[in-house]
């Protein structure tokens, strides 16, 4: 009866899901590296999930590791020494995050039918 | 910046999930103790979830120990010696099987929102 511990493909990894987030606020040029923590826990506070700082950075750093963002330093405007560090797409990064939304789509759209389903079948 | 890792209310965990559905299951006398991994396998097939066997016998288990379910053998119809073995409420059971029913709807409710919004926010 044993068997190999395999993915058994159930809801989307939280990881996935941030990672989604995080290239379309890069789309949106609303990146930045201080606020980013902020920006996501405003947001899906009304849905009772509140990311933690490792699960938002850990998501940013795959990113920048499969070469999709890159950081940027700029100077903040009017302020002399202070910079601020936002995220942009690298040459070859806004094509590989358009894929990996693709895929996103089509794993959201799976567990939402998934999450309907066991509605209907546990509460008719 | 650092943080004590607390759980982040992202979605669903799996063992709720299974848990549910052994509930609802029991409640239309369909679960027998040989047939629940296949049964569960082939409703899941088209959402691409394939639920492992410890996944499953974890979260049956869960439910006899907190007093929910019972074991219950009877003997094969038409057959002398062979057993069968399914699952009833136990008399507190079913009372509390309902309670997490309950909480298990407005679970899946806020993971589907969740889910819907990940949806608006990235593909518009």
């Amino acid at each position: 009866m044993r068997e190999k511990r395999t993915p058994s493909g159930f809801l989307l990894k939280q990881r996935a899901f941030l990672k989604l987030y995080l290239i379309t606020l890069t789309e949106q040029e609303r990146l930045y590296g201080l606020k980013i923590l902020d920006l996501l826990r405003q947001e899906f506070k009304p849905f009772g999930y509140r990311p933690n700082h490792s699960e938002v950075y850990k998501a940013l750093h795959d990113l920048i590791e499969d070469g999709i963002l890159k950081q940027v330093k700029m100077k903040k405007e009017g302020m002399k020494y202070q910079e601020v560090v936002y995220y942009r797409f690298t040459d070859e990064g806004y094509k590989k995050a358009q894929l990996y939304k693709r895929q996103l789509k089509a794993e959201l759209d799976r567990c939402e039918a998934l999450i309907r389903k066991a509605i209907k079948d546990n509460f008719g």
